[in-house]
């Protein structure tokens, strides 16, 4: 058992060797952190709470990680580099072996996308994680939703369902290698960078990707022909609505269309979406909602 | 009741006439906002948890005023400017009379402040918000904890205990005009503009003035003399370690100090806090603890 204090302080050196690269000037434990940096700085905010984003009695460990990837999936979609993030912990506890192993969880992320904790809070209550990331284009152009154009490609660079089948395994006691889809996931920050310059639109997929392209579609006041029989499936065609994949959507002109992404449509001028099918799939577009 | 995405709409143009002023380029809706500034940005995060930072049973109004205004608070102690702020909201309902006077409070001090909402997040669960402030400096020097020097005289600009004064008011019904203090906190950014250039340290008073002294005079590593009898009291001694004033405490140079500033004390190289009372007061420093 550790007072406030003391587990604040198992905290406050994480990416502490990254804070030149990332423009920190002050680090934790002022009343707030400062950064400094040319370029325009993009933040986000997400909140992973038990039982909606994170099952009951997953790995503290685990937790920290997967909150702060699916912030940084965020800034990935932007086509920008994180540089740092903040952490707001309520946990009905103060359990020491569950902050070393939020802990654990918190520097591997940390040391993985070389990225810096600049401040947080941490409370008492019902468990509730929120991850704060900022960080900066890789290029002069950030991508947006809204910026899809007819005629553009509409790509994505993996097989969807993985992280929804990750997450039945772990709940069904299965040993798979789909579990780390879910419990681990990647922010595609380097995919990110790569389509800085040339795609039109992006979004990540979190919430389905049929759900996701429909925002990002709205969003740029387009339509779209979804060929649904060209996205590769894990296990079977509700993976298309299924969340927490985190790869990156987005759209291109043809002539940019690399080898490694997938293409799974062309934007329309109509706003109509149409889900086309060779083979009969019959499938709604439905997202993850809270309420 | 409403659905997720209409209740995000809802909060969707707060604080959007002042996008300009504030540097934001990107505005909520995508998957980060993005802004702009030439000076560095400072931000922190704060957790306002029901039953822990107000009352249950707190009008929504209040609770989104009261959780801004205490993470506002933060940038007044570091003498800068708020430009924007991100909300993350979890609540275990979506009825729409909570979501509509939650906005309410939430436009009032994005008015009183000129602060633009630039992101959030919106998720079912124990009600929880968390607000992200974002800022710059006022002038070419940010105000640490860690800058008291010995003769420094030590400073605060108000009464002591009005907020925790206004909570027992409000829990046993009794109209009072404390009750605001504790319900409609005030950030004290213009007090942070009038000392950034004078101050060699300041903290905002959260967690009680002795608490927050000390820590600001041990990241300082510096001791002082206080002088208690000094200090403004509203109810009875125990207000020096009454908690959620959110004033500023801060050290300056004696020839700096202002007839509007209170003195409760002077900066010593030695690191012992001597509580110093000619009433024969005899008070501990405690301050509030999560744990």
């Amino acid at each position: 058992m550790n007072s406030e204090f003391e587990l604040i302080d198992l905290f406050k050196n994480i990416g502490s060797e990254y804070y030149k690269d990332n423009g920190i000037i002050i680090s934790p434990g002022d009343d707030c952190a400062v950064f400094k940096s040319n370029k325009p700085i993009v933040t986000s905010i997400d909140a992973s709470v038990e039982g909606v984003h994170f099952p009951k009695n997953a790995n503290p460990s685990d937790i920290a990680y997967r909150s702060i990837a699916v912030a940084l999936s965020d800034i990935a979609a932007m086509a920008c580099r994180p540089l740092a993030f903040s952490l707001s912990v309520t946990v009905p506890h103060n359990e020491h072996d569950w902050f070393e192993s939020f802990l654990e969880g918190t520097k591997k992320i940390s040391d993985e996308y070389r990225i810096s904790l600049i401040g947080g809070d941490l409370t008492s209550g019902p468990l509730n994680i929120n991850v704060v990331v900022y960080g900066s284009p890789f290029s002069e152009k950030i991508l947006t939703r809204s910026g899809a154009k007819p005629g553009d490609i509409i790509c994505i660079s993996a097989q969807v369902g993985k992280a929804s089948k990750g997450l039945k395994d772990w709940k069904n006691n299965i040993d798979s290698s789909f579990i780390d889809s879910y419990l681990r996931p990647k922010a595609k920050i380097e995919l990110g960078k790569e389509i800085s310059l040339i795609a039109n639109a992006c979004i990540d997929t979190s919430d389905g990707l049929l759900a996701d392209l429909k925002k990002m579609l709205n969003a740029s006041r387009c339509g779209a022909d979804v060929y649904i029989d060209d996205i590769p499936i894990t296990s079977d065609i509700n993976d298309l609505n299924a969340g927490d994949d985190y790869d990156l959507c987005f759209t291109l002109p043809e002539e940019m269309v690399c080898d490694n992404f997938i293409k799974i449509g062309i934007v329309k001028e109509d706003k109509k979406i149409n889900l086309c099918s060779n083979k009969g799939y019959d499938i709604d577009i439905k997202g993850y909602e809270h309420y």
